[in-house]
């Protein structure tokens, strides 16, 4: 089985972006009540938009499971107050929800969480509970800059988090390490805001103690790592020089980064270089790059097609990176697939 | 001949500290007269703080001539105000006039520039013209985030910066992207502000039509490039996507990656997707990473022998990337060196 672990709801059906038209329009009328309002989106207009797109792909490249969630960069947690959020998240988790029960055997629910910049995650804490306990969700995208570009939230290893980790360990669910769109005109969302996060990210897990706080805690980093990857040697040097544990003792059992990366040698390096044991496969399909590679007349995104063809990868490892440690990393799979 | 193009001093006699370290105490009296005070450092202290270090590894390594500028992390444009960072530059320009001075064979200066927050960029004009002038400097470090991380300024291909390229392009001198220390917590100023602020602009360099407006201006991304080599499919297929021109075109004349990585994948890597032509040799040292790199007996950042060990590498193009590109792009360099 190939278990993709990175896959947003790009293509949902515009009575989606139809309903977030109207609550952000709403949002300049402060005496009309609060209310979540109604999401009116039938069964065939879902199903419409996933079977020429993600399903048609799975089974072109070769898929079997997507662990799919709301479209990143329309989270957009910067927008409005908690209440905007808590209804917005809500909808597009519940989205989410109807695909996975429409599609059982192709997509499991990762939720987007209610954040707000600077506001505490109660919220999100209610919301993760209610997508895994109702929704049967197996994970969460957590945004380490709610403000969308202007990283005014404290680190991710501060204490500010720790409420919502408590309940991720409870729970037994992992989250992915994902900004939204930018609203800083300096960070393309794709080409730098999304990278910027991820190698961020990592260095915040190198300086932090986090993982001694929560040893059961995990944490997918996506599009490869960001630029940790490349960098190898350089952090390894920087953990060295900070006294802090080598890389592979601090990510075991806890950082883990996927295949998003969207050519051969760029793959092969992850696989080279960060243990097997920490490489979950994903494509971010359908998503940031959408074109085919005119080297290689294949989809940019088809990373399959890298894995397959990595040199040095054994079958046993090959079999960890599309199924066997997305098992491990999100228990409340196994269940469903 | 080796020149390495990406060298700071960070070994700096005390003296300079404890002058930045008065200028930010005198910072609080508000009726104090805005004087910019001695630099009172002799020629022997300068000596001693480079033959144990800078020297010393260019002799084990086999580098020449470094390209050499003040501390990166020191330049913190946005303490004070545009008086403190002229002072503070013209201190930090100065002193490394005195060392290409003291040792014209192993040194060619680049400028730091007196940015300011929010401020016209007409005092780093100033300063880059006494710096090439009247210094015999090659080039300068350009900060794209003067904010020290809450990237406050418009991007690299805004009309804000116009003024400036225009003094480039008249100088013929090439400027190097380079952020400073981060004063954001999430930001840690090595393992991710550096890096990322090289993603950022090269991602802000595919977004605009800056070359079509300054066809002479040059531009070093340092640290390898931040994460597009090994993104450069995403960025391949983004460039694409948006009908912006394929990389190696954008970048033909204009952009240049050093090679500070270090580990020798990431070299590999960089040097097997990158133009050759858009490759400078570099080091970073002594800097970011001090360590030995227990895998290999040798240091994480002497990258000379990974430049050397790259397999696939003629002769030519290793003389290209160690010398020859250096030439073109900071043609200032020729007559010195």
């Amino acid at each position: 089985m190939i278990i993709d672990c990175h896959g947003h709801y790009t293509t949902a059906p515009r009575g989606l972006q139809a309903f977030r038209d109207g609550q952000i329009a709403g949002l300049t009328e402060l005496s009309a009540p609060r209310t979540k309002g109604p999401l009116a989106i039938p069964d065939e207009e879902i199903r419409e938009s996933l079977e020429g797109a993600q399903l048609k792909l799975q089974r072109e490249r070769g898929s079997d499971v997507t662990i799919f969630s709301p479209r990143a960069s329309a989270m957009a947690h910067h927008v409005g107050d908690a209440t905007t959020s808590l209804h917005w998240s809500q909808h597009c988790n519940d989205l989410i929800h109807r695909v996975c029960a429409l599609y059982p055997a192709n997509f499991v629910g990762v939720c987007q969480l209610p954040q707000t910049p600077s506001d505490p995650l109660a919220n999100c804490i209610q919301e993760l509970e209610r997508c895994v306990n109702e929704l049967e969700f197996v994970g969460c995208n957590l945004n380490p800059d709610p403000s969308g570009g202007h990283w005014t939230a404290p680190p991710l290893t501060d204490r500010y988090w720790y409420p919502f980790y408590e309940k991720m360990v409870e729970l037994d669910v992992p989250a992915m390490v994902h900004v939204s769109a930018s609203c800083n005109a300096n960070f393309h969302t794709t080409g730098a805001h999304y990278l910027n996060a991820d190698t961020t990210a990592f260095m915040q897990f190198i300086q932090g103690d986090l993982f001694k706080d929560f040893p059961a805690l995990r944490f997918v980093i996506p599009h490869g790592g960001g630029a940790v990857p490349y960098h190898w040697g350089r952090f390894r040097g920087l953990a060295q020089d900070m006294k802090r544990p080598p890389l592979e003792e601090m990510m075991r059992g806890h950082l883990f980064f996927d295949t998003c990366v969207y050519h051969q040698p760029g793959v092969d390096l992850l696989l080279r270089l960060v243990p097997i044991d920490n490489i979950l496969f994903g494509s971010e399909m359908v998503g940031a790059v959408r074109g085919i590679d005119p080297g290689t007349g294949h989809y940019f995104d088809d990373t399959r097609r890298y894995v397959d063809r990595a040199p040095g990868l054994t079958d046993a490892d090959r079999q960890k990176v599309f199924e066997g440690n997305a098992r491990k990393v999100y228990p409340r799979l196994n269940p469903l697939v």
